[in-house]
């Protein structure tokens, strides 16, 4: 399927709750949200969609410098011997990395890697950078793109061969310094989810097998797909002093001796775009959250040939002033129907529609229409402004309630495995379990459910006498076991 | 040479006057202001070149966006053949792609390029896109990351193997629509060097030798360095219908006939950080206009162990008070001496420094020391916000004019061939002469004298009976002649 202009566009063909999976693909491509592209896993960002993860980068952006992060910019490329330094990162990464091999018709000497991500590039510069305790922290971040030769089948925005993300990396004196750095970095992330994306989310540690490549420890934010799916979203990583070792990353404490860099690591990626659509979207098409809309009003005006000018000077008059407070967009084609332009602008997601016809402009008022709700209230041109904040406002919000609501409804506790597989396979979504650490029972359950392990939810104990849900052992977690993306 | 740490630093220790390129080498390093990569001809930007990329982005993307503009993101791969689809677009860049063979262990069945530029990939999705002229002018942009394995000796941000850019793609219905564009985007690129970075620029039309591979004509702001050699800065394309029939960009017209798009795009690209480096800078260090310092005040206190408590104070409550108005640090180091302070600060080109001790904290004074200038005033507590807006603001002007001085002074007019050839042997800078519009007089002058067309003045106009100053025929062009980067 490609992107189809909108004369052959005949709406969503596919409903939510009965393809869940044709109808993500049709919702995306037709409302033009993305496309793809002739490069096999990697897509294009269109407007609507990039402008989302612009108003991520900013929201985020102006939290980590608040926090003393700095951004920074590192080469694309890695030297294939520098991914090589730390061993357990190379061998997760080397198997998905775009290997470049030529600079125009001259062979390199040696193959450079697409940057999967930037730890060994950064960490051997920064080495260099960092010799006393007067140098840390150092909180450094890049906004970039990076590349992962992924041979799964690909999902728009969900598993693409190129993301775009934030990754920050910091080295601290002190591991107290370091682990103090996460709760800070997933609230940074856990408001974006909420209060941008309208996205609720399980904050969990990573078992050893699922965590980060060469870390210590990872903390992911997982979310829930409508289909009952996990999904991982931005994640903070503490690396110990592993790749501090593997780099050199010393530096003379304040007693003067050697010492090695504490560090960690944290990226949000625009994954998150792919769980916003799938969460909020209907068989109408896309809902965007209003905070993030590049459109958050469309103003409809309705009109004959008589009247046409009255009606269309007012709603120009309305798009300058509104204009001032909020996005808005006119829609003054000529040659579509009201109806069909309604379509149109809920096919797109756009939170608000304004409908004013010359009944309106004599009642002084306009009608607002939700694009969650369908819900339809006169606003008296009067109270126009403070109407339309409170509509954007209370849309973010239920949207966030819902989406919260099906997760509540999606995430149940067994200690029972019996009934854990029953609820993984009927209705997936995610059980938490008591489950003894083991990576034998860890592997059994994957293997025998589909299920992984998508974190241990932090802050739920484990019941005293409670038992491995697998062997019956003694549990020592609380384990979230969901099927993912 | 490595980026050494704040102990081993000793300062600049060439002039800029006697060489200017190891001068240049030294001040971008020592300062902190960028490092090299384990890559060959790819740099890292720390984090004051990463600030100034960031203001220059946010002022530009604003009046991008104010404009009609939307912002997008494609893949940084292009598949060989598509890249092969305009044939002198292809022929210019074939040499210095960056090619990916291999994903993972797997031989790709098409190699594909690392974007030089992305025309041939955006052009064949936007040919989706495009069926009506109700769907122009389509105005689309893109901040990313572009490689060109050029072989010629890399310089830091002048001439890297990757650099960050925007690159501006848009497509009309007319031929004077998207003409009308070029003055739209060069002022706004123009502001940008003159308000952010205190540039001045020669804006001038490209020969057709030196267009951009695939357009029609090319438009570009040319900046001087200090060695009197040109570089050129951001530009404006008019590609005509050139890319849109190699990649069937057409569409139906208001009266129902097919008709192809007309075409520009436009770029800033980080390269201007290294002009503002060089223009700027002087003997002690780095000098950073005030509207892209990441820090633009640096309070530096001076205190004796009797009476630190006091200073200190004081100085963190002026850092509270300015830091919500201007880019503040406080420099509370107790193991460097205020003059070490000093010196550090100037060579990373902090615009102002305010000292203060206890005669200034009794005086209800502070001392403001400006960077460029040297030049100290002693600054009244009760005034200290508005005196302080007007240093930055004079800076940033003093600068720029300074700059155009210089540029003033390494221009000149000749229609005699000899003469030219002297001052660019001598003097360099560059020369505006009449030109008969031939290709052979140009390969011709740039082979005796090493300098090129930069570009050809707009409004400059041939003098009446003007001969070219090399084969005597009439003269067609006012051109600028210099040696450049």
């Amino acid at each position: 399927m490609t992107a189809g202009k909108e004369e052959d566009q005949k709406g969503i063909t596919v409903k939510k709750n009965e393809n869940f999976s044709d109808w993500y693909t049709e919702v995306i491509i037709k409302s033009g949200f993305m496309d793809y592209s002739p490069v096999s896993g990697m897509i294009v960002f269109r407007p609507d969609a990039y402008f989302v993860w612009e108003e991520i980068y900013k929201a985020v952006d102006a939290r980590f410098k608040k926090n003393g992060v700095q951004n920074t910019y590192f080469p694309l490329l890695i030297p294939e011997r520098l991914l090589k330094k730390e061993e357990k990162h190379v061998e997760h990464f080397k198997a998905e990395v775009g290997w470049v091999t030529h600079g125009g018709d001259t062979k390199l000497e040696e193959r450079l890697a697409i940057r999967p991500t930037s730890e060994t590039l950064m960490y051997e510069v920064m080495s260099k950078w960092i010799r006393s305790w007067r140098d840390l922290p150092m909180k450094l971040n890049q906004w970039n793109n990076v590349v992962r030769w992924e041979f799964k089948h690909p999902t728009p925005f969900l598993r693409t061969r190129e993301f775009l993300w934030n990754e920050g990396h910091s080295a601290y004196e002190t591991e107290e310094e370091a682990l103090r750095e996460r709760d800070l970095i997933l609230g940074i992330y856990e408001s974006a989810l909420k209060d941008l994306l309208a996205l609720p989310c399980i904050v969990g540690r990573k078992t050893e097998q699922e965590k980060f490549a060469g870390g210590v420890a990872s903390y992911s934010m997982e979310m829930l797909m409508p289909d009952g799916k996990a999904v991982q979203g931005p994640a903070w990583h503490f690396d110990g002093q592993n790749f501090a070792k593997a780099f050199e990353m010393s530096f003379l404490d304040k007693d003067g001796n050697k010492a090695y860099v504490w560090q960690s690591t944290y990226a949000i990626a625009t994954r998150v775009l792919g769980v916003m659509v799938a969460m909020h979207g209907d068989d109408k098409g896309l809902v965007i959250p209003p905070s993030v809309s590049r459109i958050q009003i469309v103003i409809v005006p309705i009109y004959r040939n008589e009247n046409r000018d009255l009606v269309m000077s007012k709603a120009k008059e309305m798009r300058e002033t509104l204009g001032r407070k909020f996005r808005v967009h006119l829609d003054d084609r000529d040659d579509r129907s009201p109806g069909r332009k309604y379509n149109e602008w809920e096919l797109k997601g756009v939170p608000i529609r304004l409908e004013i016809g010359e009944r309106d402009i004599s009642a002084g008022k306009v009608v607002a229409v939700r694009r969650d709700t369908a819900g339809k209230s006169d606003v008296p041109m009067a109270e126009i402004e403070g109407a339309l904040k409170a509509l954007l406002k209370n849309m973010n919000k239920d949207l966030y309630s819902k989406a919260q609501s099906f997760m509540k409804g999606m995430v149940s506790e067994s200690s029972d495995y019996a009934e854990m597989k029953d609820i993984l396979q009927k209705r997936m979504g995610v059980v938490c379990a008591p489950w003894c650490g083991s990576e034998d029972c860890e592997n059994k359950m994957k293997d025998e459910t589909g299920a992984k392990i998508i974190n241990m939810s932090l802050g739920k104990k484990v019941r005293k006498g409670a038992k491995c849900v697998y062997c019956g052992k003694d549990a020592r977690h609380m384990a979230n076991f969901a099927k993912s993306y």
